[in-house]
């Protein structure tokens, strides 16, 4: 199944398009797709029985995937793992990290595929990344039930600000990450089951279509079963609470000379299974 | 106007004891404090009217402190400033910032005063800290503006794990001070109005009837509404957001040995005009 949150309500992404849940459902669902995550089943089962007879009216137009926004609008909490990839540390000149490093991006960044990305200095970089969706959460999450915690999957872009991002010291990672729309999320919530294992994903950044990102989240140094876990043994992972887990090789910092986003630069982002976001970049606003 | 969140809905601390204000107008207000933080003028006008009319059923009794919640119950933001007071920074053995260290308490780790602090680890610390309230908020608010866009201030108890929150490289602050009810603020948020000049209060902290902290917001290396300028130039800052403006000398860390929690300390905090908070160190949990 794939959420969607269009025009600020909860869609379903269907093969004949768009369907608002909530209105399709005659309101037995919430408008918000926050509500719908600890609802999965409910609403596949529902869906299963009512999918034939949903009037044209309720479906938009596959199309017109305008008015895509974050696939979550208000989380509770945004988790970002740093240097989350062997091959990105190493391009970073690091070594791999032994614990996770976990900051924020502030949810007032917030956006979804098509919003513009602001270019608020000469280091405003890119970072694919993989993106946690948890759907019932909890606490003390075993890496072995940690997956269960989670509703599903999205493609993110961590957008960077290199030089707001060390500038204190020592350097705190989570402000140089939250310039408005600095955090895409989209298109939409791929539901686990249909993803399968979430470490066998080609990942992939075009930058004004030439490719600088073009990895598989076999990578990552902490899973994000292992992520999850760590997490729910310190803070209580909420349903909506989205995890950056990290972004691989290839970021602009890592080119040499390093290559980072100019005005209409167009970044697209795309993982396996879980589609594409695509953002352009534009003057400070 | 002091405005308290009790058993999880807003009351005016009055002289007569807490004054539900969603019950006592009617529903005309909400009952979250956050949706009150851009009406001030309004609700004090309303308890102007009314106050010697409101029967005293209305009225709990006001000893009757049990129930305070944190003052926002869920804030979209909660930010931080690391290094904050010339002398705290001197007691760490580093100078003084000269840009704000930002960084984020995740908002699963709020709660209120008389809330239990787990000793998660044998490094648990204590940070008093003055918390701002944004009211209105927005964004590219300059020093000189910048305070009319809180609503008020409260005590914060900025409760901090040294191990976790320097376990990665480089150490990234806010996981280690975000286990369950590591981020304190209370007893009420105080307006503005009556609070006057932000850089002139008494802050304080004894943990078990010995007094550690014991200095004034004057000492603070970037006044509060330096912070809030500096934030809003880079997100947008919503009603019900915390700021947490950093802590004076005399935390655990800096004593000779250092001193940390133990099981059964009472940590209680205290700011001028602004009222204290009491917590009581736990088990984990």
């Amino acid at each position: 199944m794939r959420l969607a949150t269009r025009h600020g309500r909860a869609h379903l992404v269907t093969d004949q398009g768009f369907v608002d849940v909530s209105a399709a459902s005659h309101g037995r669902f919430s408008h918000r797709v926050i509500d719908l995550l600890t609802q999965l089943d409910e609403v596949g089962t529902w869906w299963d029985e009512v999918h034939h007879e949903v009037t044209e009216e309720l479906v938009a137009d596959p199309a017109l995937d305008a008015g895509l926004g974050p696939v979550v609008d208000q989380p509770s909490q945004i988790f970002a793992v740093g240097l989350n990839y062997h091959e990105h540390a190493r391009e970073m000149g690091l070594p791999s990290p032994t614990t996770p490093m976990i900051f924020t991006k502030f949810v007032s960044s917030l956006a979804g595929t098509g919003s513009p990305i602001p270019r608020v200095s000469d280091s405003v970089d890119w970072e694919s990344e993989l993106v946690v969706v948890i759907g019932r959460g909890g606490r003390h999450l075993t890496p072995e039930t940690a997956l269960d915690a989670v509703a599903g999957y999205c493609v993110g872009q961590d957008v960077s600000d290199r030089e707001l991002q060390m500038a204190a010291s020592p350097p705190q990672f989570s402000l140089g990450k939250s310039w408005p729309n600095f955090t895409v999320t989209g298109p939409w919530i791929t539901t686990r089951d249909e993803v399968g294992d979430p470490q066998n994903l080609g990942i992939r950044c075009d930058v004004s279509e030439v490719t600088f990102q073009n990895s598989t989240t076999r990578d990552m140094v902490f899973t994000v079963a292992e992520v999850v876990s760590y997490l729910s043994r310190v803070v209580e992972l909420r349903p909506g609470d989205l995890i950056f887990t990290g972004s691989p090789e290839g970021v602009g910092q890592g080119q040499k000379p390093p290559r980072f986003l100019d005005e209409g630069d167009i970044v697209d982002t795309r993982i396996e299974k879980l589609g594409s976001i695509r953002n352009t970049v534009v003057a400070p606003f």
